[in-house]
């Protein structure tokens, strides 16, 4: 055990959350295996379909019977001009060209609905439900909680984190720079909200009394014991679990999060339409010279969507989207039940550590 | 006491380095006023011309026989074309007639130089030197060192720290992006090297043997736990120092300390052509939308100084440089003795608070 606000509410054994992390990497292997070492799995739903998403926790649950997590996107409108639309096509293009795939595809839209994502929830009535990109409408949040599932927000700032509890959030996320993967910044601007977890966590802290979730650079029992000083009563840990073997993320993938630096990194909309922080690519650097309007979430996610596809199939790194935070050099390729291990032996040596700096009165 | 290796190193009672603010915020009261108080105080010297850093020094020993330290920046040669000095000069133009000084002054070449620096901290055998902007010449590391200086280097990344413990330094700062003021990134491209202090400090810890001093969003005693933890032997707090009755910020400066959030700030090398963390103003504002080139260190700043001076005069902080980090909302008007005693409790309660998780073995 480890007690602390949030083991408490979600009946969990350790206050550590695999991250959500959407697109592949958080397959029903992975999130049972965190939680059945003591953490909270999460299953990354923001791009399935509602049978995806219902087949998925059901495959979940076949595997663990303790709690688990399901984050979604909240979606918004994005209004693109047809020229805005046509000219990102037009640069696509090229990399069809050089993939081998066809241009100028249909785009399809996206079959997720998140009306329907939140009715399987409710319908199967998840344990914990976390949401980025905003908050969604009340009788959302009502819904879920008269459901008895945990209600999560993710916040890039404090008052977005004060939003969230507002609205009846029973934990927030503060989700701090160096996080891998999409901001969750809804206020201001992506820029303005990149706050390193050192500074983000204890200001949320002091300014909400709902249970903080400390995420973004956190990679061991180190991370977590320093987390849980600033106020924390929990992590979520990301790239950590990126490379374990039970991670559906792409072998060249795993192989980039495993050799990569600290320095690799960094924010970009080019492949979702939404800012998220991940190991630089060639279609990134690419994209910093667009000169057009990259169309919001989730136009360019589906207009982007053939090219990771057949880039994987390539085993080209260079124009998949590698998610990652800015804690590389600590990534291993252990199994999800030895990164938990691990990460509670290390806390517990560390808080044994600090204890003898000589912390007494004097 | 509370010991670590650098509080063994420098013979202090306290793991607490008040920043070396360069412009002003520095003065020998605050820098003995933490030194007195158990910490180490820094003097920001990087624009000091000589006789300013020998008189300072003299007047900081006047007021404490404890260790201080004293920070230069290592200097560059820029060399900036005529065209682009002429427009600048345009640009910055508009500033002054808006605060009716001269236009077109005659820009003063700084009179500070670096070897003379050096030779002063060599006569005046300061106890503590930290060096930002790059690793200086193996002769001056080697001459403080025969003169028992206590060579500190300023790193980003775990490059640059490898890079400064191969040099000789006996400590190395890690900075994290959370940090305000100039950035010390001297290997990649600054925006390669905004690593969150939590993600930074383990990694760097990993891999260098010296001690690491963490900074960068680190404002009372929950974040020098969380450093100590991680790995970090003594923090270095800016902002936290900042608005307390002995620093030399100016007033309106102190005052958008403490008003301001975490989100306030940005980077811009707008004020003295090297990046650095500061509440956004007008000026920075404006900066962004410029289309030239701006001159390097320290020919920009050279080139700005009329106009932040003449703004401090008219109280117009909008186009005063106003370095910060993202701890704003943790920042204080107490004293610098406040401050470091306050640190320190805060400290013992949350190492016993942290006790109490329930971090045994179970």
């Amino acid at each position: 055990m480890l007690v602390t606000a949030v083991t408490n509410k979600l009946k969990i054994r350790y206050p550590i959350f695999q991250a959500p992390m959407a697109g592949g990497p958080t397959t029903p292997e992975l999130i049972a295996a965190v939680s059945n070492a003591g953490g909270l799995g999460n299953l990354g739903a923001g791009y399935l379909a509602p049978e995806q998403l219902r087949t998925a926790i059901q495959e979940i649950r076949k595997q663990t019977d303790r709690p688990f997590g399901v984050n979604l996107f909240v979606p918004e409108e994005p209004t693109e001009s047809e020229e805005t639309i046509t000219r990102m096509t037009d640069f696509l293009n090229f990399y069809r060209e050089e993939l081998g795939i066809t241009k100028n595809p249909l785009i399809q839209k996206s079959s997720e609905s998140f009306e329907e994502q939140v009715q399987v929830l409710l319908d199967e009535k998840v344990p914990v439900c976390s949401f980025t990109f905003g908050i969604p409408p009340q009788d959302v949040i009502r819904a879920m909680k008269q459901n008895g599932t945990v209600v999560i927000g993710t916040a890039t700032t404090v008052e977005e984190a004060k939003r969230w509890e507002a609205a009846g959030a029973d934990v927030v996320v503060a989700q701090g720079s160096e996080a891998g993967g999409h901001r969750g910044t809804f206020l201001k601007s992506v820029s303005q909200s990149l706050i390193g977890t050192m500074a983000l966590v204890p200001q949320i802290v002091d300014h909400v009394s709902i249970p903080v979730i400390a995420s973004g650079g956190i990679m061991d029992g180190r991370g977590l014991v320093a987390s849980l000083v600033l106020g924390a009563s929990a992590v979520q840990m990301g790239t950590a679990f990126l490379a374990c073997p039970e991670s559906g993320a792409h072998a060249a993938y795993k192989q980039k999060i495993l050799l990569e630096t600290e320095d690799a990194t960094g924010i970009t909309s080019a492949y979702s339409g939404k800012a998220a922080r991940g190991i630089q690519t060639a279609f990134m650097n690419d994209m910093e010279h667009y000169t057009g309007d990259i169309p919001g979430y989730p136009i360019q996610n589906a207009m982007t969507r053939d090219i990771r596809q057949a880039a994987a199939k390539a085993n080209n790194p260079e124009y998949m989207s590698l998610w990652a935070g800015q804690g590389l050099r600590l990534a291993s390729d252990r199994t999800a039940a030895e990164i938990v291990e691990q990460t509670i032996k290390q806390a517990r040596a560390e808080v044994k550590r600090i204890a003898l700096h000589g912390m007494n009165d004097d």
